[in-house]
């Protein structure tokens, strides 16, 4: 099954707004057998949401619409589906009563502007959104139907997985489609691939592979379709095949951010755990400190750009920065050694290298960084060469210090968290 | 003068990549007044490209066009225009010597397969991609002008930059449009339109002033428009009145980042700065340190989350957290100074507060955040509160965190940086 995507919105088209709705649905509609064929962005203008909408129509049954429901050009999107659908308004009670709701427990007013927000085109019926003003509106007329969103990312999110998503699995015979995904690191896509040769062509033709590439990191993604609405139940014994043809490079299992992984690993076994970090200047800590509960392993950490904060905040020796340089093995460890200690935590990751774009020699040139990793009974660094710009060298050094945790820590993959 | 954007691919269609091409040309086009009155994301194939293009030279005499000159799909978008125009491909020379060039410069042998970038549809120019090896083709046909480029952001940048821009200057008459840009923190966008009424009803027809607000910073920017060629002239008038008319909240003048700004007036004057912050996770440090030749000021800063870090680390007295708690202005002073003796700085910045999604109380709710600057002659506090979930309290105390060294250290807004 096909839809298209229509968005509406100047800021969009003047490039004030990045579009991540649009990524968003075509993830989320994937996942139940639904793929985008196109879409399509217009300005808040009738005309253009008007022929955007009879030309989506004239390849699909399904559409859907975000965005022209804000309070600055409040209805235009309500106004041209009128028009589309020949009908006026009705004031939608349940719409009304919560808008009523909402206003008394913020103690405000509400004000005849206000409820015009419950004023909606008569052929639709409304999808009920609890983290925001505007509804969704559901359209189904002569079998094709329009979805209308407003276009704020968190109501977007709302409104597709509470309410659009189990709609149109009753309203559509949709195939049954399962994912299986599994996260590695520091193996590139074409290695992964050559690895996987023989288990690609072992696939049966329900199931598929994705390799999805970013940064050092390839998430794999097994996908099972089912269009009679049995499974083949295969899904899990493929994957265990997967895990079984690259047994060294699987990081965890789960669609999940690596190092949500590693610190819900950190919490779940309670292993205190800082950072001391020079090129990547605090953006492995930053990574390891967005899971809730973190404040229980994670005291804080360094960032020890100059070398006087390595030696005096670390207790790196002068010696070894003289003999070896900060961007060494031998830095590098000392600095985690020393993190180890200040911090009295169990776990330290230190990095330091050169993230660019100025800094590098020929011994030493951009993108050279050291990683070393330390608890109170073992230590190792590696060296990587990782390519990029600035930003992009850091974020494939946090992959490879989350690897690195991994390789010291003999982390299983498969922990359930 | 309008255009229409056509961007190819799946991975864009399924989600497993956000377009951020559209919103750069949606910016770069407006800068020399074009503007783009609809995009259209297809997948790769033929017969889609070729619909979307016929129905978007339907409605203008401009299509730019993204993707689908990749590896592994190569030529469909090469093939399809090919067809569009029915012609057949030659041979380019100026293309072709580039990719020798590039190949031998990698010390690579350039083969067959290789040499079929080279080739391109007989009716179009190419453009030189001095940064990839897919050029650029530009189609002039029946004063219809298409341009294809490659969908990868960095080739998109240069061609458009380099090539696109300049020869739609000279090949369009287009307007002469200019901008004048300021950055305000803090003050929400209405309170600022308000106090913007009469300056905003004293413009001419031929200036704008458009409102571009994220995570309390208001980007204002005054653009004028001259449709004959010549210029009225007074844009830099208006733009000091501008400036007069919000004379406390002009952060920074030019359409630049403020932490950006504010990390080039710190090395430009020699004032050697850290952060010791909780809540924020060393956010502010990492925005502060992304300029170029931050090293010479910036030794490295502290994250300290955990109470004792914050007294063993910098000295702050277990008695005040007693007394007032983490979060709250005692303690973030204390961390400021704290922060300012540890590394020997001019400037300190600390933040601690509950950046949620758990933690708030009725007292210190999520969002409440304290956020001290110290030098050492002076020092203050401020309290705020913020909303959003975890990651936009992180990045408006940030921000909060600049506007509070601009008080402290009272930053001149248009230094010439």
């Amino acid at each position: 099954m096909e839809a298209e995507i229509i968005t509406i919105g100047d800021e969009l088209l003047i490039g004030q707004t990045i579009d991540t709705n649009s990524a968003y649905f075509g993830q989320q509609l994937g996942s139940i057998g639904i793929s985008i064929s196109r879409r399509t962005a217009v300005s808040d203008k009738e005309l253009a949401i008007l022929s955007a909408l009879s030309e989506a129509f004239s390849r699909v049954n399904l559409v859907i619409m975000t965005g022209g429901l804000g309070p600055t050009k409040d209805d235009i999107t309500k106004k041209t589906l009128c028009q589309y659908y020949q009908c006026g308004y009705r004031r939608d009670v349940a719409v009304l009563s919560h808008l009523e709701s909402l206003f008394a427990s913020r103690g405000r007013l509400i004000l005849e502007t206000n409820k015009v927000q419950a004023d909606v085109p008569e052929s639709c019926e409304t999808l009920h959104n609890a983290v925001g003003t505007a509804p969704g509106m559901w359209f189904d007329h002569q079998e094709k139907v329009l979805i209308s969103l407003p276009g704020v990312p968190g109501e977007v999110y709302h409104l597709t997985e509470e309410r659009v998503i189990p709609r149109l699995k009753s309203k559509f015979p949709l195939p049954t489609v399962e994912h299986r995904t599994l996260i590695t690191l520091q193996k590139a896509e074409s290695l992964l691939s050559r690895q996987l040769e023989t288990f690609e062509a072992s696939l049966p033709p329900h199931l598929s592979l994705a390799y999805l590439p970013s940064f050092n990191m390839v998430k794999l993604r097994l996908s099972q379709v089912s269009n009679s609405g049995e499974t083949n139940g295969d899904i899990d014994e493929y994957f265990s095949k997967l895990q079984t043809a690259i047994p060294e490079d699987v990081f965890c299992l789960g669609d999940i951010d690596p190092a949500l992984y590693l610190s819900n690993y950190l919490i779940k076994n309670n292993i205190r755990f800082t950072t001391a970090e020079s090129c990547t200047g605090g953006w492995v800590a930053h990574r390891l400190m967005q899971a809730p509960g973190i404040s229980a392993v994670y005291p804080g950490s360094l960032v020890a750009y100059a070398n006087d904060v390595k030696q005096g905040e670390l207790g790196v020796d002068p010696t070894v920065i003289e003999a070896h340089g900060a961007v060494s093995e031998p830095c590098a460890l000392a600095m985690a050694k020393g993190a180890l200690k200040k911090f009295q935590v169990d776990l330290a990751i230190a990095t330091t290298g050169i993230a660019g774009p100025g800094g590098g020699t020929k011994e030493k040139p951009v993108g050279l960084v050291y990683i070393a990793v330390a608890t109170n009974d073992e230590h190792f660094c590696k060296p990587f060469r990782l390519f990029g710009n600035r930003e992009q060298i850091i974020q494939r050094s946090s992959n490879a210090a989350l690897w690195m945790v991994k390789q010291l820590l003999k982390l299983p993959s498969d922990t359930a968290l």
